[in-house]
């Protein structure tokens, strides 16, 4: 990716955390719009959009950026010493810029506020294990595919996001890029301001010890990385 | 592809979009007779249907003609200069000849008047910027995938337009042939005939826009295009 | 496919069959009991499930029969003459009795008769235009893929049936095996004996449609196989 | 996969099932929290989130363990004698943890008691034919893509698993560790503790049939394997 500059690289991560905030949330308005109240179809219909544009996004952006989209991501490949910490910032401000992006297109989209602020409590232990477990478990798709089938990650990525808005009891946002964006929405995917801090916390500790214990089970040392 | 005639190129083009728009109008009736007023439900047969079929017509005609089906990306290979314009031309012919037909099908599918008119409201500028994204998006999708992982491409776009449908509020037509088709129907996806050049400006314009933010982030002058 | 024996090759069919029909009435059954009269939802169950049992079907048995499982697929591959028809009578004798041993199987996991007939009404132009369309489809994916991208069969075929489900007025049965086992089952998914022949008649005459069709589109006198 | 030590190998077997577990049990959760009472919506969030994650459990575990989670695929491939009794028996107390552990932690995540005893009736021969077919139909996926598509295996189970949801009486646990697990849990995917012998055995039986009707499928003697 080297040969790639910085500034198209940010490019491709602003206008994919743009896309997929956009998706988020904009999924998210149209499933409680149509569900008629029933919460499992508004789910449904905010999955099947969320992991759908999730492969196209990694697909399609991946060759640019590497598709973080995700400062817990940009956190782990910092760990893990394959991108200089200046360069993480870089990105971690364009996916903040582009997830804002995301959410004011959406909203436009469906004709609401610009931006607004969310009022869904999500907080608590079990909600703070449910973002440590939802990131754990994507930074785990991320790695152990990156070693083996690279090629296979759009597709892994996408599907463990599908599972995770299902088995998480806090519907995987594993985002901090993700969480605040939501933070300005007062629709179905938001989460409330005071509540992002703690998701926050939870996401980079999960992707910190995904890094710790994916060297182990890759075999310590080498960080070797085929293809 | 300049080994196949012009003659099989718009036949492909044609039973391609056939196929296309018998599967958006068939599942959006089937979608909406079955779903006993639930809207999330039918759109989400009207989804499922859709997005799978272009997977497969993707696969099917696009080693014949490219599988554009639409000519919003029709502009864009001209635009891009790999589409001479008269050959161009025939091909909008043959998707807007093919459209026509595969809502004729559908609606003899399901009993239906052969054509009618659509009295579908889809109006207004958060119509017409969900357009633009869900256009601009498509393109994305393609001209991101063309130059890293061709092979993708069916999959992609089945994928995109999976997650089109509920994160635009106007489900993401993405498409003229598509929009001129859907204003000859009077059933859950058509769209009033007088709403259609508003969607139609937006798609080409997005179209557009794609490829030349798309020749930026891909590196400007060369044009490339990695098999 | 030379090297594997005939009587493997029609095991293949038979048990690959059984799954088939096992899953079509399983699911059938399953989507309408938990439904709740809901019948948008209990054919999602049902398309979800025979869109991704066929998948797997083809994957596995595909490289031993090359995964028919449906005489008018067979009756193609004979037309093409890529299959004698001493051995395509054969294979259509396994794929009839492997389905109607699935639709046994389905049943007594149902815990319901292990045979009975079906009452559902399917009948007149607008199902037997919905079959030929849904035959030509499908030998359309099977045909187009096998020429250019024949690892993908698996996955078109199984994605074309998810949208058949939905964009034809019959559900796509597709297939004159699939149809005399589904006379057999008093549930969701069967079909009343009387209106069989109706159906399969369609289904014949749309995979002899689709040889011809696609002999022009790629390439008359060839007949060539790329891979 | 000899070079990867044992430890790492039971590692990724247990962590493997734990991710399973808290997806079949979280999704479940969340699936009858959300559904209002509507079963069909209940199993499809518990489906889709169960048939996406073990295509991603697949892939990343996959290359350091076989990804099997499972002691009838640890049966299997111990008759097959490509793995030895001792280690085979390592693997199913790693899958018996990792799958415990995994219930705890969905439980955790959706603040329910860590550990409860479900009083879900699933009895009967129509539950064990169940069963029957839905690990007989595992085993045929696995070893059906292993000799010729090795690379599939991750898409064809998560896809067969998905089918099994709907088409099986039981829902296709399939896989004695899951079904010990899911004894201990109070919600919509346990099983009662006096239920689960009849599964396993079940099970077990269907796995050692698939290896017998395989040997003959593929080909008695040789037991090769492509790639």
């Amino acid at each position: 990716m080297s040969e790639i500059g910085l500034p198209r690289r940010l490019g491709a991560e602003a206008l994919g955390t743009a896309f997929l905030l956009a998706t988020v949330v904009g999924s998210g308005i149209m499933g409680e719009r149509l569900a008629d109240g029933n919460v499992a179809l508004a789910l449904l219909g905010n999955t099947i959009a969320t992991g759908a544009i999730l492969v196209v996004l990694i697909l399609v952006f991946g060759p640019l950026s590497g598709a973080h989209f995700n400062p817990a991501v940009t956190l782990a490949f910092t760990l893990r010493r394959e991108l200089p910490p200046g360069t993480a910032l870089a990105y971690v401000a364009a996916q903040l810029a582009g997830g804002i992006a995301g959410v004011v297109v959406a909203h436009v989209m469906f004709e609401m506020p610009v931006l607004s602020t969310s009022v869904n409590v999500r907080a608590g232990p079990a909600q703070w294990v449910s973002e440590f477990v939802a990131t754990f478990g994507l930074l785990a798709t991320i790695l152990g595919c990156l070693k083996y089938r690279a090629e296979a990650i759009p597709f892994a990525v996408g599907l463990y996001i599908t599972a995770g808005y299902w088995f998480t009891a806090s519907t995987s946002f594993a985002n901090p890029s993700v969480t605040v964006a939501r933070t300005l929405t007062d629709s179905f995917s938001g989460i409330r301001p005071i509540d992002a801090p703690g998701f926050i916390i939870a996401q980079l500790i999960a992707a910190a010890a995904c890094v710790v214990v994916f060297r182990w089970l890759h075999g310590g040392g080498e960080g070797s990385q085929s293809k």
